[in-house]
């Protein structure tokens, strides 16, 4: 039911190309995942997100425990069948949102009591809670719950974030008990070397079916990021996928597919689109601007998405600064399938051999130089 | 290039079925136009409005000369080619707008001088600058520029619109001279039966290709709007497409189209969908309220549209209250889709002589009462 191949390995790098069967479909890796926070993702139709190739998205265990309530998505039939959506799902665990969004009354060994950002109510996630929450869900892929802290955080509270984000891991793999999704585990601690080495180590002794990184691209340099991945990496399974939580911007997919991830969420792309800014295969366009007023070019010259087939920049920007909610839905479809046409590319570089040169070429095109770094 | 021809007339009243030839497509009346009054239909792309059976929509003059410009429409190859709409169009001449949304700020025999909404700056609109605008966007069917007064209005100030509204439609049938777009005149005078008469007289002397019914449904009672309707269709000529203007509700299309009405707008359908609010074939359905939370049935389980054939009462509800756009836009696609069916189902009725039995069916379902009123 749940089943990860590599199917090629890059000569270059740590990099490869899987195959990860879930409940929902089959899905190749290196896989960006559009996030679906409420159980859709913004502006998208589940046809929509087909079209343009999406096999997996993400969808957030603590906005949907707040509303709609699990238990409306269990009784709908899981979240596949309430949002209609027929690929694979991974629901986060709520601890980013809890740690970042909510207001946090108390964080104790037994769990989180937080009040909502919706209405203040409080609420307490403990490790066993969280897992009865995602079972509901019924995401083909489920994620411990972990204690996220920001960045910079001090060593003292990483070290404990760690030694907890372990026993939590080891509560939910006890709890959870759904065959048909699979639990990952979470390596935290922050950008310390010996407790990322710890949080791999133990994690990897409970055996979980996938892992991710998490903890990372919240404000530390990307340089810093990469560096985590370079040591945390190696020490997890070859034979297991490995997420990287909450990064999308096209260079850290670039250089997180060349250190071994195996699967990517972020916002990016849709969040930037309700902006007016797109992602192209020139950079970046906001198409907002007043120079694109009369441009009756596409959104990217060189996009076959049917934004850019058939419309232009100047009617784009005129639905952005009209509020037309159409515009939204045609830059965050371009935005997205540029991400995944990219991710396609990525594969086929590894396939062949030519990641280098491949990246080179489209930091080059995208960020005007070929150690481009941004969005 | 414009043609109009009744296929069928009614043996019951004075509905009939017709043939509208337009640039853009040949499409079956009697009709209901959505109203796409930035360039966009909300919510909607193009290629939804073809699926749910749309074949002319309408857009609005008075807001795209603010934004973006009609020089900009012109040079992006006309409103067709600017939205990607391939059917027909219709533009409102923007007397409706800068009567009731904009600031007035002197209006003349000569024209219109008013404040836009959007920044304040200072236009001036007489009817050979509304020809220049509407020849700009190249719609199918343009509108006359006229004098739209709010309800209730004094006999004089009446008499004194209808008049001028002669006169700009005559002005406007001099300036107009694009062979591919037909200018519809617009007969009003208020809820007066002698100053409607006039207007229509003055009107058919000038022999448009079609004629609109404006000035009614600014909250007048039903009953009046069908009463000016009764002794004003009945002088407008028989062969020429009959368009009442910014009326949508159920109950007025059937009551219209027994009185001679061809065409119709309005936002009602599109403007209720961002309320939560669906027009379905038992009555309105307010989804967001909390008694469909757990309601795992469609919107309308006679419906066949995608909204009802794939999402819940639940689901949509959950997507209003998490502020979620694809509830607004599965929404808006049901309720176009509704009123494009029951349009079709009143076509139906004349060609079968059915009508009135047709009608009470309706109602009865609709409005829970053969004579129901409401939206
Ligand atoms: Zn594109
Ligand atoms: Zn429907």
């Amino acid at each position: 039911m749940f089943e990860f191949t590599i199917v090629h390995k890059s000569t270059e790098h740590r990099g490869r190309i899987g195959k990860l069967k879930t409940p929902h479909g089959e899905l190749t890796t290196p896989v960006f995942m559009p996030v679906g926070t409420q159980a859709t993702v913004k502006t998208m139709s589940p046809e929509q997100l087909q079209a343009l190739g999406a096999s997996i998205i993400l969808s957030n265990t603590y906005h949907l425990y707040l509303r709609p309530g699990h238990e409306v998505v269990r009784e709908a039939g899981g979240l596949h069948a309430f949002m209609n959506w027929p690929g694979a799902i991974l629901t986060d665990s709520g601890g980013f949102q809890v740690f970042s969004l909510a207001k946090l009354n108390q964080v104790s060994d037994e769990g989180v009591l937080f009040r909502s950002h919706l209405d203040g109510s409080a609420h307490f996630f403990t490790p066993e809670k969280v897992m009865e929450i995602e079972m509901a869900l019924g995401a083909d892929i489920a994620m411990a719950f972990d204690v996220c802290l920001p960045y910079p955080s001090t060593y003292e509270e990483a070290a404990l974030a760690q030694a907890r984000t372990t026993q939590w891991a080891a509560r939910c793999r006890e709890r959870h008990d759904r065959a048909d999704q699979a639990l990952f585990g979470i390596v935290q601690g922050v950008t310390f070397r010996d407790l990322r080495e710890k949080s791999a180590r133990e994690l990897v002794a409970m055996d979980f079916p996938g892992y991710a990184v998490g903890g990372l691209s919240v404000g530390e340099p990307k340089a810093l990021m990469y560096e985590v991945l370079d040591y945390t990496v190696p020490l997890l399974p070859e034979n297991k996928p490995r997420y990287l939580m909450g990064v999308g911007s096209p260079d850290a997919l670039w250089e997180g597919v060349a250190r071994g991830i195996d699967m990517f969420d972020c916002v990016l792309p849709t969040r930037i689109a309700r902006n007016g800014t797109a992602m192209t295969s020139r950079g970046r366009v906001v198409v907002r601007n007043a120079k694109y007023a009369r441009d009756f070019s596409p959104l990217d010259p060189e996009c076959t998405c049917p934004t850019c087939r058939q419309y232009t920049r100047a009617y784009l920007r005129h639905l952005i600064h009209a509020g037309e909610i159409l515009g939204l839905m045609l830059i965050t479809y371009h935005n997205l399938y540029f991400l995944t046409r990219m991710m396609e590319k990525i594969r086929e570089s590894i396939q062949q051999g030519t990641f280098y040169e491949a990246k080179e070429a489209f930091f080059t095109a995208y960020y005007g130089k070929a150690d481009g770094e941004g969005f």
